[in-house]
């Protein structure tokens, strides 16, 4: 253990939507600190807190003392879905983060984890500054998690692998609905914008099946993502080629496709639609879009033999963020990046974000293996990565190289049998 | 083997909605049949087929020969969600029923095994009144399987105990994702007339955690079957009071839920919406009714602070009937029922459904037995069974003993820990 290490206590927050692996960070952090003997009698770090719900309870003073909670427990804890400490959506602004920093000075913080998104991020940087600007030794950081996987650096971001992992299942599962009673089947999946969750549901496909035409007859057969233009005529054409070749026709949309101009198709058709504090129409937790879209597909396909053609839609929810079936890649990493931020916390560190490296090339049948590295707080606050092109294939398709870069993420999924 | 079986062949066909174990049933039959030794030279059972989507195949021909179907793919199949062989809406009247006979004719089919809810047994009910009497020796078997779990005289159906499974787990996850984002969510659950699947939700909350008032803390706390009129103003002030007392409210509905006139609220609500074999609209593939709830919420409740209160609705949709996490004791007893029915057909009987009858007390800590039982056919044919009174408290909760008759069912839950 470092001997320069600055006395107090430290911190622990959770934001944004919650995961199915982002209590393992949790733990990851609170066995790092104790590893470097936290709470230990003579020990500069004293004590071990939670922030309830974020920020929104370390600017309230409403913390949890974790430094000795039970062992046995932290190991289900980690195992357990969602934030644990409660989660916030709360982004805040200069003022607010010089709130957060004052509540650190209060309560004895010099070791501040804050595990979240891009926006999470962004907190500890302006936080990281302020204390700077100040010259409180606090040391800052910040710990990746988002089912979005939509940061920087990074190769995946915890959360994303279980959440990929339950849209391909259920996608699966789905498909196999889709054969057994023929029809037209819209299922929306999160990700406002970027679109690497939606493409998950490509692993539903079974490799060996492809029809004359070079599509796969496994769904989904169409995969709809914003990182490309959704055009309405467009995707009632696409449908009804599918349609014409299979008598079914099984498709992924993202709730967050838009138009050319970058409007958001289903926040233009939700109504009564709540905003976030971005300003943004919640996208979730509504099954306007997938509505929409299937009273598109009944309006403008052909009737077949005088009877309207069967379309349903069905909208993944919050269950795909949070369901108890987790990839164990993703479970060992997100332990992984928690543990590795505490370690540079004792290690001397002042402040930085935790990035998952890949260290392996993505191709079919090689072993997956990665590393976690200190970057700049800068080099993810508030930025988003988008799916890169070479993982898109045309306007509804994904490529082979996202499903060699995501296949090891997502782990082991079940076989299937078609007669 | 018994001497007196008649030559000819087997079909076995698929109906309703898919399940996660229906193929489990279709692999039990087989197995049954091959222990007879049919398909063997000289045994009177020749050949083993399956109607591609149930009578629509059956009566066009369109048939698989699983007679040499290897062991290894079937035991993959048995595992595969949905119904392998394809399934049908088709609801057979008088003059199909006599066409499904005449196909049993023509391709002398003098078994017949068909696996499928209420409506499937009243299929092979019509079709087998019809063979006796054309005095055409056909053995014909109902296969009990419906998520709805409204069967008469079962105890439970093959299907229900996976998909309550799923129902289980996504609302735990859910719950602790509202606790971590509070705000009122809606979980819209399958099952038009029983609400036996969307009571298993309650099987999410923990045991030991009650609020003073004698409530759940846990979610769901408000639960809305198809079996108690439900009344809007009602539900806003239910609502009301727990977001009032807790400051968030996870809520599980029926997407059956209807008036105390028997009109469906969700049908009401479904613009667009297409209508099934009997004139309902279907209310599967729609997020219409969890959105006009949410919608009422958002109106109807007082605003804290100024701000609209946080809602959320999400519709499980058809992902909940086929999700590849099956119960243990699903999938053995919807494996048992098919090789129970195949035993019967070669044991001499000539017709029937098989039940599935507990022999073990209900109450918790019992361990739970059952076996299959031959009824008539008339006893399950198009008859409903609902939620029994014992199992109901109020007009918004189920009972212990519904929990403790459901919880066996399902299999062990993941262990969850709160701080």
């Amino acid at each position: 253990m470092s001997i320069d290490l600055v006395a107090g206590n430290a911190v622990i927050g959770q934001s944004g939507g919650p995961t199915a692996v982002i209590n393992e960070s949790l733990v990851g952090v609170i066995e790092g600190l104790r590893q470097a003997g936290a709470g230990s009698p003579g020990n500069p770090i004293k004590k071990i807190l939670g922030m309830r719900h974020g920020v929104t309870g370390l600017t309230n003073g409403d913390l949890y003392d974790l430094t000795d909670y039970p062992h046995d427990r932290l190991q289900v804890l980690a195992q357990t879905p969602s934030a644990g400490l409660g989660s916030t959506r709360d982004k805040p602004d200069s003022a607010y983060c010089e709130r957060v920093l004052e509540a650190c000075k209060e309560h004895d913080i010099r070791y501040f984890f804050y595990i979240g998104g891009n926006d999470s991020s962004d907190t500890c940087r302006i936080v990281n500054e302020m204390a700077n600007e100040t010259n409180y030794e606090l040391r800052c950081f910040h710990i990746p998690k988002t089912v979005d996987n939509d940061l920087m650096v990074n190769d995946h971001t915890p959360g994303f692998p279980s959440a990929a992992r339950f849209v391909a299942k259920a996608c699966m599962a789905d498909f196999l609905d889709n054969i057994s009673l023929p029809g037209i089947k819209i299922n929306v999946i999160m990700g406002r914008h970027a679109g690497f969750l939606t493409a998950a549901s490509a692993l539903a496909r079974r490799d060996d099946r492809s029809d004359q035409e070079g599509g796969s007859t496994d769904g989904p057969q169409l995969i709809y993502l914003p990182e490309v233009a959704f055009d309405t005529e467009r995707f009632v054409q696409d449908v009804a080629t599918i349609f014409d070749r299979h008598g079914r026709c099984h498709i992924a949309v993202s709730e967050g496709i838009s138009d050319k101009e970058g409007n958001s198709i289903g926040g233009m058709l939700i109504k009564n639609g709540q905003t976030d504090a971005h300003g943004n129409v919640q996208l979730s937790g509504s099954g306007a879009l997938g509505d929409a879209l299937s009273d598109l597909l009944k309006e403008k396909l052909t009737p077949v033999g005088g009877k309207q053609v069967r379309v349903r839609a069905d909208t993944f929810g919050y269950v795909q963020r949070c369901f108890p079936d987790q990839s164990h890649v993703d479970q060992r990493e997100a332990r992984g990046v928690g543990r590795y931020a505490a370690r540079l916390a004792v290690s001397g560190d002042l402040d930085g974000s935790v990035a998952i490296i890949r260290t392996s090339p993505i191709g079919e049948g090689q072993p997956y293996a990665a590393e976690y590295r200190r970057i700049e707080l800068s080099d993810v606050a508030a930025k988003t990565k988008h799916m890169p092109a070479e993982f898109i294939e045309g306007h509804n398709n994904v490529s082979q190289k996202f499903l060699d870069y995501c296949r090891p993420l997502v782990g082991s999924l079940p076989l299937y049998e078609r007669i």
